[in-house]
C-alpha cells in the first residue's frame, strides 16, 4: 500500500455491518486498533496490551462506505515521527483495492501507578525509527 | 452538562469493557452515535437511519478511562454551526460526574442515488438553530 | 414480568442492529450477560466479574425479531434451582411488551488456580434461595 | 477437523476479549454466524443475508477459555440432517489445536411477507446433502 510499509489484513464479519448495510463507523476504530496491535506485535515485538500504552486521541475520515461483499479490509499503519512519550500513528483503510478511510491516533506511554506519561524506551524508539526509515 | 442543552444517558454494558478493564476506545464511537441518533430523534424529529445522512469524520479525545463501576455515561451533543449540506456535532462524555472524553463528527446529507451532497432541508435548519439558540 | 422477580431494562443501541434491520443474534447473549451481571450485583451483592464464575453453556430460543423502534428490552432472570457448584439461570427477553426470546445459561464457580469447580458459598446459596422463594 | 468437512478460520480481534482476558461469550455466537455465513456462501452458493433464513435457536457449550494469544479460531460447521423448512447446524470451535466449544443453531426458511416457514428449495437440499455425504 502506497506509503505504508506495514499492513494488516482483516476479514470482515457480518457483525461489522449495521442497518445501513455498511461497516459501522465504530468498527473502523476496531480496525485501527487491530492494525496498531499487529504493528506492536510484529515491529516492536511487544503486545500492545502489556506495555502501558493508552490511547489519547482517535480520528477517522470516511471516504467511501465498505460493504460485506468486500470480504476484507487492508489497513496500513505507520509512525510518522515519535514524541518523547507518545507514538502518533497514521492509517489508511482499503477495501476492494480502493481507499475507504484514513485515520490517526496518538498513543501515550504511561506509568500506570503514577498516572503520568513516561519516556518511550530507547529500544522501541530505535526499532520503530529503523522500520519506518526503510522504503515502504 | 455545561454548554450542552441535549444530553443522552447510556448505561454501560460488560461487553463495553476490554482487557485493560476500561471501556474500549471503539465504544466511544458507539456512544457518540447513540447521542447523535437520540438528538435526531428528539430534536430533529427524524430517526437518523432514515434521512440520508452519512458520517464524514469522527474525532475523539480521551481524557480519563471509564470503568464498569461508573454504571453509565452521560453524553452531551450539540451542533455548533450548520453547513450547507453538513451537520457538524460536538460531544462531551461524562462518567462519575467528570468529563472522560470530548469528540466531534461531521454528518453529510446525501442524495443516495446521485451519490452527491444535497442541501439540508430548511425545516431541519430552523429546528436545530432554534434548539441550539436557547441556553443549555 | 410473569414468573420473574428480577428484571433488567436495557436500552437498545444502533450498534445492536445488523443488516437484517433486527437486533443481531449475538447481542441476545450480551443481553443475558447484562441481566446476569445485574442479578449478581443486586441480589447476590457481588459483581459477577470478581467472583470466579465461568459460563459453561448458553442457549437462546428466538421467538420474534426485535427492531430499533422497540427502544429497549426488558430481561427477566431467575435461578430455578442451585447446583453444588453451578448456578443455572433462565431468562425471558421482552420487547414492546411481548416476549421476543427465552434463554438459559449455566455458570460454574471455579477455583481459578486449580482450574476445578468449587462449591458455592453458603451465603450465596441462602441469598439466592431466599430471593427466588418469594412471589415474583 | 474431525467430523467437519467445512471449516472457517477467523482471526481474533482485541475487541473480542473482555475484562476476564478471554473471548467474551457473545463473540462465540458471532463465530458461529461467521462460519454459517461462509458455509452458505461456499457450499450453498448463496449469501446468508439474501435468502430469507432466520435463526430460531442458538446453543453453545464452553469447554475452555480462548485468549488473544491463540491468534485465531477455526470453526467447523456441518448440517447433520435437513428439516422440511429448517437447517440445523452443528459447530466446533478450536483454538490452539484444541476444542474450545461446541454449538448448534437452527435456521428456518421463511416467507418474509407471510411470516411463515416455507420449504427449503430442492436445489439447496441436494447441494447440502451431497456436500455432507462426502467424508470430512
Amino acid at each position: 500500500m502506497d506509503g505504508y510499509r506495514f499492513t494488516e489484513t482483516i476479514p470482515l464479519r457480518l457483525r461489522d455491518i449495521d442497518q445501513m448495510n455498511h461497516v459501522n463507523n465504530a468498527v473502523y476504530a476496531t480496525f485501527l486498533e487491530q492494525a496498531r496491535s499487529a504493528y506492536f506485535r510484529d515491529v516492536v515485538n511487544n503486545p500492545l496490551n502489556s506495555v502501558g500504552m493508552v490511547i489519547a486521541d482517535l480520528n477517522v475520515e470516511f471516504e467511501r462506505a465498505v460493504t460485506l461483499e468486500a470480504g476484507e479490509v487492508v489497513v496500513g499503519a505507520r509512525v510518522p515521527e515519535l514524541g518523547r512519550s507518545s507514538i502518533p500513528m497514521e492509517y489508511a483503510i482499503h477495501a476492494d483495492g480502493e481507499r475507504a478511510a484514513t485515520g490517526s491516533t496518538t498513543m501515550v506511554h504511561v506509568d500506570r501507578e503514577a498516572g503520568t506519561a513516561k519516556p518511550l524506551p530507547d529500544e522501541w524508539r530505535e526499532t520503530i525509527t529503523d522500520f519506518e526509515s526503510l522504503e515502504p
